[in-house]
């Protein structure tokens, strides 16, 4: 297998070419394993890896994750599309889509005044740990402006404009829209409309300051101080139009005790926020996450 | 030190003798480590292990945890009391306990049908893994019954009565009151009474099964897979009139994934609950634990 | 999908029927998946639930695990396997068993004096959180007899016999060949030979005391508490001819600190033990680890 | 309580004013917690938070850490150390030191080419997480010369010189003798001769990327890899003349899978090993860390 590396400063990334990625949602009925990998070995593919699973064994959801290798996939590609599309969509009504594991994908990150989250995934990036590229960083304030450039970021400052977010959403959106496959809000304090979620079309992913659903809302950790809690987290979710309800993809929680002010708690929950949304991203970026209703699949 | 083992079937309890905890709290004054340090020293004690807390340098709450040896503790014992009583209450204001190392608390397990909490403690007491003895297990089922009785522990039914539970508490109460130092619900499935805790007047220790605050009240393990949650847990807690409000003693999770079905959280969760019940009793049990309005401080 | 229940005193087991899994090893090339889900397909096999894993893309080897459903499995499991026995095994050199979820495993556990990890096996078995029936308890000691009783399950008293341990590997050998699918070594103080492992022809699984490979051999809390570690841990293993070097199953640790003494270590290191041979144990009679040389795969 | 910040660039750090940290060990004998609460309040302090411990109750040795608040600390220290120096040091044989938490203490980073050890202590550093300045990082590559510069931090290339190492010894102890309290190894790939330690004169702490004792040397996740471990971890430790065997101050770990390859646990654990020694760091420069022989104390 050859590797190509993205031309973009990702100094340590190596993504595999020839391999793509298929993922495949539906309503679950016998044979669909084998339908999927007799199309995929009909266009010359062999399979790497695959996952799969269904919510409930009778009358439930199908999910599986296809990761296969293909000679000149970028030639083949075409063709494996329209099979695909004849086999899984027409003929078995599924939901499916392809990816090619050579090409990071595009992440735009919005943040405030915070940078642990944000800085945690630039290092990441240039790292190569994360397979994306990151062509844009917002924020509504410009304390981070400095650090997002030494990376060589662009960094772009959106002021949220008083009560009326409008006009600061439509700049947002103007300046991510068809440019970006996702986007990221990196302790981002501003509630986004469902306008904004429906013309941006990319999915975003959001850090919250707690295991959700305890302490949904502001003030996490003042919360979780007054009820004497011994766990603090975090919970990486995409966003939905309901503030903190959108589908979990990862959490984790780090121990605290009588003796953690608040401020201990949000510098402790602040190294937790940093890892699961890493992990969140990172699994993203590997098509490794699909999204059932309120819940999500994590392959 | 010489050590004496319980008159209980705790087969492996070892409990130091002429050891004593002096747990100590009130309003925090300059001098308080050296006035209770000099209290235990003029009455021959010395300190084996001392731990203190102020939840706010400025005005806030002192809380020490002092163990001590002294020879011929029992002999000793009401000088020192009243040495402590007039230091500690009369001079500072402060409230205290003392207790003996050697002598395990006597605890009640009130128990529904589940079994996988209870047997963690009979086994953990019966290996003397906690300092305590268990006089009594009571239960509004039968279910467990034979595996208390196999432990050697007296086994009896007091069926929970319908809607009018308050038959059900006066007879717990008339078997327990005086008779124990502390009573654990090990999935005791019925909300006690304020009268109920008023009269039995000693504390009363809950597990509940999931990361409170989250999913408050009933049917935590469903709540979880429907929010798609990627870590269950469980708290161990004091009962309050306040239900699922008690202040927090032990909390701990498991990561959980897609595949979990309901059923699966509960199993899961099931081990989970039983650690940290565990540990919350030992420590309650080893005067570890000091409650702080709606918080404790465990050390 | 109806379920049955063992006749064995598994309260709580309810396995799947018409369920079965197969396992798939081999020398890795390109179209397995589709040919195992075909040979599924053509027998009438709808699967529930696939892994799969490559441990090197390129002239790896090839692991699968298949969950798959059929109607009337006991009466068409001939015909599969004929199907499988051409396909995979003439066919494509592949190495495979196929197993029917609706039996459980029969495990045979060895023990010395120590308790917790027998019994949390038992108490797993009663609850039917482990798809296994235990018919035997052998124990090189007594102490542990009146406990396996209490289950309604047959203890053994087979001394180790000094220093000559052919004559008691004889007699377990004799007592369990033929008679059970998985022997479990719950904290067994004895050395096996490799006579025994090669006549009793099942897989042996122990639990060690240790996170291997630190610690190795005796005494590893001992050797903990000396090297001052922060993390004490236990890892269950097949067991080989190497002793504490075969295939790691699971491990796990806690966290410890100075103030803990070895005495301690131990006491915090059995719940370790118990909850990792606990889970490997379940994985084992689950179908989910495959050995792969030194390593193995835990789907 | 006023708080100072120092002329560093910690954007973040506050620390308490008037505030010291005693810490004392030696051979325990009754009343020393009284003396030396004693000592402290006859000079005007206030005990804020005390931890105690002896390792064994008889004939062990003593160690307590002591957090005071004092009026005016900078002019009443002399007095404090002569009655310290006095009562502790001649009176009862003790080792003791005193500290100002209004001082940071003064931390040397050496590395070699990796960033995320270093960049996580800088970027902890920046915001105020750590009781430190960083006067200086030295590395015997150029690799991470820029992001150094960029914290506005001083970078200094010292080659390592082959096979004699004496020279580059000799050119880091004239660089950091004198002006430092620390110097943290941040994946610094050079072994250290007692030499250099004893010219040193201030701690050396490391961080080893595996749970010593476990992979003691070079290659440890690829050594893991081979071993097929679930657990990855890292190591963070005092430096002594034995190679890995120094004290150990923290451990951490992290699951892996059969399906990570070594280059994904060399990913992972680059987690862990950044997190371990930010810890570390943390805890020293907190003056919370005291060896006892091959072992550490963490209060």
């Amino acid at each position: 297998m050859t590797i190509v590396a993205p031309r973009t400063p990702n100094l340590g990334l190596r993504l595999p070419s020839d391999e793509g990625v298929l993922l495949v949602h539906g309503e679950d009925r016998p044979g669909l394993v084998r339908a999927i990998s007799s199309a995929l070995s009909e266009n010359g593919a062999n399979i790497v890896s695959l996952d799969q699973h269904t919510d409930d064994p009778e009358g439930g959801r199908f999910f599986q994750r296809t990761v296969f290798h293909v000679n000149d996939y970028a030639a083949v590609r075409p063709a494996l599309e329209e099979s695909l599309a004849k086999l899984l969509g027409k003929g078995l009504g599924l939901t499916w889509t392809l990816s090619d594991r050579s090409v990071p994908k595009r992440v735009a990150i919005l943040a405030s005044t915070s940078d642990h989250c944000l800085l945690d995934l630039l290092w990441r990036q240039r790292r190569g740990e994360i397979a994306m590229t990151v062509p844009l960083v917002i924020a509504n304030h410009t304390d981070v402006a400095d650090d997002v450039r030494s990376f060589g970021i662009p960094f772009v400052h959106v002021p949220s404009g008083g009560v009326d977010k409008s006009a600061a959403e439509a700049r947002i959106v103007e300046l991510l829209k068809g440019n970006v496959d996702l986007v990221v809000l990196a302790r981002y304090m501003q509630i986004l409309s469902g306008d904004f979620l429906e013309q941006i079309g990319v999915p975003v992913i959001n850090i919250h300051h707690s295991f959700l659903p305890a302490f949904i809302g502001a003030g996490p950790y003042r919360k979780a101080k007054e009820r004497g809690v011994k766990l603090i987290g975090a919970t990486a979710h995409y966003v939905t139009q309901d503030l903190d309800e959108g589908p979990i993809i990862e959490q984790d929680v780090v121990r605290v005790t009588h003796s953690d002010t608040a401020a201990d708690l949000q510098r402790r929950g602040a190294d937790v926020e940093r890892a699961v949304l890493a992990r969140a991203v990172t699994w993203h970026c590997q098509d490794r996450v699909m999204r059932n209703g309120r819940e999500t699949v994590v392959f």
